[in-house]
């Protein structure tokens, strides 16, 4: 039995969460240094201070070090209820806006070295199309439950997460050009819009 | 050296083409009839009167055994040039209502069969999405290099296979409800003119 179980469940995620984060930036450091292929698991436990088997345990492989993020942590996606908004993009847009509003540069640094890595890396990157695939097919089922044309909404759902990946590609490859929201609200602008005509 | 090599290119291509087409239909009956993970590489090989070095050779995975396509063959994508098109959206869909407009009943059966594999198999449909990426790619980097805007070339081509990939798996879900163009054609107008106003 778990020791912590009598421990109130908010204080429990929140210890998790603090250890997840900390391994999270060993695993960057070790990454970045010595490449993803040379670093074991192991090495990256034992520069965060915690067993190997609790780093399995809470990453599952070692690409997820490099790709999990904190909203990673809900079941489905904290995206979802938005998609069945009356205005999707409207409220992702809305969404995203706040969430990098209320980041700071060690936040932004954070995603910069993550999306280097995961574009550096053909293992990390794979495992990140798939993990990003996986969320499409969540949020599409959870979304289609609740609406009528579950055709549209497999399309959009997709679409959304492909112009997002398009989006946070480019901006690596321009070599982390500006902040992170105007490049991902091209993306939004262009699904709302159309590519018909160019960028509005 | 290859006893073939003598032989002109156009026939060596038509022999490999069509020894691939007879390995595909051989591996498609086996995995349906026992499981794609209960048949091994081997069967496939002596079930079409192939070596298995053959086999690995032209398809590399058996993944690709289901995923591959004719268009495979092609260095990146056939649909490269269309997207480079002043109306991309207008000559890829001129071009999926001319492919499909030529297919046969036995053309279109594969594909569902195909299909259905891919959204049953974890392990297929994995390949088959990192597949599709890797074409994302290559599209956007030769579409990219002959175009100005990088992003907006990343942003639509990665919300353009993201679409047809929600419509083909929609499709599927649906128990292959009609013909496949629909299911692209409603793709392709969700993209054309935007997702704000739902389906034209």
């Amino acid at each position: 039995m778990d020791p912590d179980s009598g421990a109130a469940p908010n204080l429990q995620a929140r210890k998790k969460l603090a250890a997840m984060h900390r391994i999270q930036a060993a695993a960057l450091d070790l990454f970045e240094a010595h490449g993803f292929d040379q670093v074991a698991i192991e090495a990256v436990a034992a520069a965060a201070d915690a067993s190997p088997r609790t780093v399995y345990r809470y990453f599952g492989t070692k690409e997820m070090l490099v790709i999990w993020d904190e909203a990673d942590e809900h079941p489905s996606s904290p995206l979802t209820p938005y998609f069945g908004d009356g205005d999707p993009i409207g409220a992702l847009r809305a969404i995203f806006a706040a969430g990098f509003a209320a980041m700071g540069e060690d936040d932004l640094d954070l995603i910069r070295r993550r999306l280097a890595l995961v574009y550096t890396t053909p293992a990390i990157e794979a495992a990140f199309i798939l993990h990003s695939y996986e969320k499409s097919r969540a949020i599409a089922a959870a979304v289609a439950s609740a609406r009528g044309d579950r055709s549209e909404t497999e399309i959009f759902v997709h679409a959304f997460v492909g112009a997002t990946i398009g989006a946070m590609r480019h901006w690596c490859l321009s070599g982390f050009d500006g902040p992170p929201f105007p490049h991902l609200d091209q993306a939004l602008r262009l699904l709302e819009h159309g590519f018909a005509h160019g960028t509005p």
